[in-house]
């Protein structure tokens, strides 16, 4: 072996041993796979990653997502070698509380990992999103001799992350999209958690991915350091594909009872296993987490090269700045996330006497008119336009130039290329979620999702992911509620809305009527600290009147005063969405037949749970227990606001399929049956 | 053109025509499946199609799986012709209240409608678990000469269903299975609601079923019943794999204006359209809803073929009985889903003093004694056998003999063929739940499945269809809170569980200990109105002295008073699974320091809710309104029990990396925070 081989073999087997001694330390985590893949991740970490360890937020720097989160001391190992900000006392400290090093890799826990991951599947999806986002940036920004976004996104995946829809699907969009500067390194370890990965998976995945369009290699010894390298720089080359290098390896490298087996997986080797694994890779530090300096020394040249990638890139963008002022300008604000200046200007309320509009149609004119402001606004439905409206009007499809020179254009005009805003995900709710995640990740676009509510359940495991990691992603969701109609249950949410209010950091509003949804809108794309969910109806809704009504702005406080018809009411109404303007109406004949009435509006339960006591208590004042809560969705929750003392006009089962008027009579939506509970529960009081 | 000829083109613009003009009587419908796909229906239908019209609940009739659930009147058009208890009236009814054809199909709403479809992707899936119910009932009760489970599984599934990663998922795993009897026809149109499949989709279909080890047939033209014959003869005949036969058709079919394009997906063609389609298709009737004679005589030809097949299946039964009355009554037995007698007599208490065990150990002990009485019982996990502990001992696995006879095994012993009761459904949680839903459709089993809970969010759609259909179905999660510990929060549930209780029809059990989880398992395998959630600790929990707590048979009904200081407290204490035995602790202590208190267990709030008003008031007085709730979940919810003076000790943000114990200390379950919490309520009272 030459000295060169010996260090790289020595650079490898420190990454496998810095996984391995945290593990044990832990007396948790997962060493098949950093030791399996590292000489696949130290082939690419040090030959290839564009990366500046002493700025991870450069923005075009390449993307490394390790979709397969279980094996996050293999990242922290890198992190840690190639000259991060993340010590050998971080790695000691893997998986305790408040460390920088959990258990999965999570976003902004530490300098470097650009995304949480664990739940199989999703990173490589947020891959997709990321790549999108980089062909997108780079359609935009650059210009001739001059890239300002330029780089490449690679992602480690296991075989739990090739088996997963959610990957099938982002995987195809790829294919679709031609995302030439995706790279999958698969770790082909033939093994999972509970035995074989025969078991259950005996698909020629090779054949899969070409059928989706991808370059795909294999590289047959994954300790090859050279076939992985040469591997990786013929997919660089291949610009029109995605492409996935199976690398076949070996889980738990090197442990002479446990490699090759499941046992490997996802518990520590043992102190007994892990020194006979020591010996057996003749390893002889006496000491644990041990990095030599020569090994220390080759890692941290990711340093100098990074240095130097940046300052290269550092005068990319002074040149733009002198030559395109406006458009580098554009591009770090986009980057660092700040709206454009009177981003609102285009905005303007719904004015009294509006005729009836579906917060859907409201949205979408209030969302073409956030996009004409506001260029980093970007997404799709999955395949649902014509009913969601989130269409981004002559905002161009994102569509690979060469799909166009084949001859496929899109059906609605506008440019098809990647210049384009609005992504057609086809129908794959999960995958949208997920690359929606990806694109927020990278920065530079506000990205945002569109299908029916009732599918909010397809994307839920993405949707949770950016509420963990608080991306400013806009979920839009419309048909939300039995006034679906006639398309019945199956498509007629009951228990998604509260669902989704039960998801932390998740901001979720339903707005009442137009207005509100300008309101909801604005609170979305402001909204840093978070995903917002968005929830509009699919029927024509009344544009309430605000001479009569308070205005709409109170919807920035998350619930308000709608109306009322004496100011210490004995009666209070609560209601969202579609069914205010009802509750208003049967709040009225209420207050016609003498009894005090409140009308309280609450598109948004997290942002009225923010308010000050004071103020919720001025809405809701606790001495008033008579309430009486109206939502076409599930019962259970509205407790939250009514108490024990208080009634709920809600859902208690599947809906139907009918036209939605009468199913909103069949199921207690009406101005009488709102009136008679107020009667009992007055009475009962 | 033959007659013959002739009358079959009539037959399939019958199918067409019924369809287009029931659409445009709802003013609401999908014309466009209906119409380009008829006449692949009709040469199923009519040619192979194994099915009694006269008994839908022949045991042994094909299955048809219609997944691409917007074409519902294609389905409801079939059933009338074929001689189905469904009428003109019926049809004619489509999509109002209370009708039997709604929307999309609704299991039980009509016979022969085998499942309820609509989300796209569901069907396909459900169908390969109807496939290996299939597999696993004719390798389990069929004899030499004498079969007595001996049926395809038909599908026809949209670009949607292609598209979907669940159908990604199941079909990869329906590939490795080899289930040759499942035939799937895909409505190859090449356009979706949105516009040209080729907006999101490029892939080449043929060549990713082919990796999935599918056979894989085209028919070029969607009208040529010859082509479509021979395809699914040859499909038939191809017993070690599935097939996929991509029928290339036009959406729409007939319409000049609309046919080939997205417009004819999703609405009524509208009055003119449908009049120039009937022109163009040479339709002479005057009057709509038209079925000549000689039409309805060539479909019900369906009637005397059912009868004769049903009539030999019924001989081979007798023969069966009479041979082997033993299997044959065990065959009717698990078809009409009555549990064996005495199933239950494996089954006993854990006695008091016996040494803490998790939930999820405790669980699979249970679970292993009702196995081994019930043979029905089979189902997997995706990949996390050693975790959730949900393996059946001795009961093999459900693999191919194929793979076998290629030298794959399992790894754990058993036999390893379609007896095998063990499904390793790979990391695939969606498909898992879908597959699930088709088992249980199917009948002769009663199927579960196992992941950890946090994954409960990558199968909400199909859990959401076992619920609407009240399936009966087992969902077991372990790993149910930050008791998970060092995973972090990406696998620490948090919502979940307050999610699946929104859930209609669907019963959540939370057991406390070991006895408890006793009772849950026996509701469930008992419920045969809905599915059941069955949640459960990954870690250990003191199993709880009944000698001094009241009867884990309390959990029958929903919650009970565990313990109490005194019969008349001041202060309710209500907790569910690994935060009971935690507030047991707590509550004595505050007994001793003079409170009178009581604890009562929740481990199903759906059963509880059910019970009557007398016996929820002896449990939760109303006049005490001190109480408390605990659980290691969301707090949001837990207001239907504690209202708005009471307090929830719970979670408000996602979970950490860290041990276990310590994640329980900083989030607040220990029993100083309760005992602090319980004075501050008294106080405020």
């Amino acid at each position: 072996m030459s000295n060169k081989a010996e260090l790289e073999k020595k650079c490898i087997d420190t990454i496998r041993f810095l996984a391995a001694d945290a593990i044990e330390k832990a007396k948790s985590g997962h060493p098949g796979m950093p030791m399996g893949a590292a000489a696949a991740a130290f082939t690419l970490w040090t030959r290839h990653l564009k990366h500046n360890p002493k700025n991870p937020q450069w923005p075009d720097r390449d993307r490394f997502v390790l979709s397969a989160g279980h094996a996050s001391m293999l990242l922290y190992a890198l992190l840690h070698l190639t000259g991060y900000d993340l010590t050998l006392d971080d790695i000691k400290n893997f998986r305790q509380w408040g460390s920088r090093t959990p258990g999965h890799p999570e976003y902004k826990h530490a300098p470097g990992v650009e995304v949480t991951t664990g739940p199989l599947g999703q990173g490589l999806a947020n891959a997709i999103g990321m790549a999108i986002a980089e062909a997108h940036l780079a359609a935009r920004f650059n210009r001739e001799g001059e890239k300002l976004v330029d780089h490449f996104t690679y992602v480690m995946a296991s075989d739990g992350d090739i088996m997963e829809g959610v990957a099938a699907e982002a995987c195809a969009l790829a294919g679709h999209l031609r995302l030439g500067k995706l790279i999958v390194l698969y770790d082909d370890n033939k093994v999972t958690l509970a035995g074989a990965a025969s078991l259950s998976s005996t698909e020629n995945t090779e054949q899969r991915f070409k059928a989706y369009g991808w370059q795909v290699q294999k590289v047959a010894d994954g300790n090859d350091i050279s076939a992985i390298d040469r591997a990786i720089k013929k997919a660089k080359k291949d610009t029109e594909r995605p492409s996935l290098i199976c690398v076949q390896s070996t889980i738990g490298f090197g442990s002479p009872c446990k490699q090759g087996k499941c046992d490997a997986h996802g518990s520590p080797l043992g102190a007994d296993e892990l020194q006979k694994t020591k010996d057996a890779l003749c390893w002889t530090a006496d000491s644990t987490f041990y990095v030599a300096e020569d090994v220390s020394k080759l890692f941290r040249k990711a340093l100098s090269r990074g240095k130097k990638s940046e300052k290269q890139w550092q005068d990319t963008l002074n040149t733009c700045r002198q030559k395109e002022n406006v458009l580098a300008a554009e591009f770090e604000r986009s980057i660092k996330g700040d709206l454009p200046d009177n981003w609102e200007s285009a905005l303007s309320e719904f004015p009294n006497g509006s005729k009836d509009v579906a917060t859907r149609k409201a949205g979408e004119i209030v969302m073409q008119a956030i996009a004409s402001k506001v260029p980093e606004l970007m997404g799709g439905s999955a395949d649902l336009n014509p009913s969601t409206f989130t269409w981004l009007k002559g905002m161009g499809d994102f569509q690979s130039p060469v799909l166009s020179q084949e001859g496929l254009h899109g059906m609605v005009g506008g440019s098809w290329d990647y210049t384009g805003r609005n992504i057609h995900f086809g129908i794959r709710e999960h995958a949208m979620g997920s690359i929606t995640v990806g694109m927020a990740l990278h920065g530079g676009i506000i990205p945002y999702t569109a299908t029916f509510l009732t599918f909010a359940d397809y994307m839920r495991p993405p949707m949770r992911l950016a509420a963990l990691m608080r991306l400013r992603a806009i979920f839009v969701f419309t048909h939300d509620s039995i006034g679906v109609g006639e398309d019945g249950p199956t498509h007629q949410p009951v228990e998604q809305i509260m669902n989704l209010r039960q998801v932390p950091n998740m901001t979720v509003i339903r707005p009442a009527d137009a207005n509100e949804t300008l309101e909801a809108w604005e609170i979305a794309i402001s909204n840093t600290s978070g995903p917002t969910t968005l929830v509009f109806s699919r029927q024509n809704l009344p544009v309430l009147d605000r001479s009569v009504c308070s205005a709409a702005s109170g919807a920035r406080r998350g619930g308000y005063i709608l109306w009322e018809s004496a100011s210490n009411p004995e009666l209070i109404l609560i209601s969202t969405g579609s069914e205010v303007s009802l509750t208003l109406t049967a709040s009225r004949k209420i207050a016609e037949n003498g009894t005090k009435v409140r009308v309280v509006s609450l598109p948004s339960w997290e942002i009225f749970d923010r308010q000050t006591q004071e103020y919720r208590d001025s809405v809701l004042p606790p001495s008033i227990t008579a309430r009486i809560a109206v939502e076409a969705g599930i019962k259970l929750g509205w407790e939250h606001y009514v108490g024990l003392q208080g009634m709920i006009i809600g859902m208690e089962t599947f809906g139907a399929s009918a036209p939605g008027p009468v199913l909103y009579e069949k199921f207690g939506f009406t101005v009488e049956n709102i009136m008679a509970t107020a009667k009992e529960l007055l009475h009962r009081a």
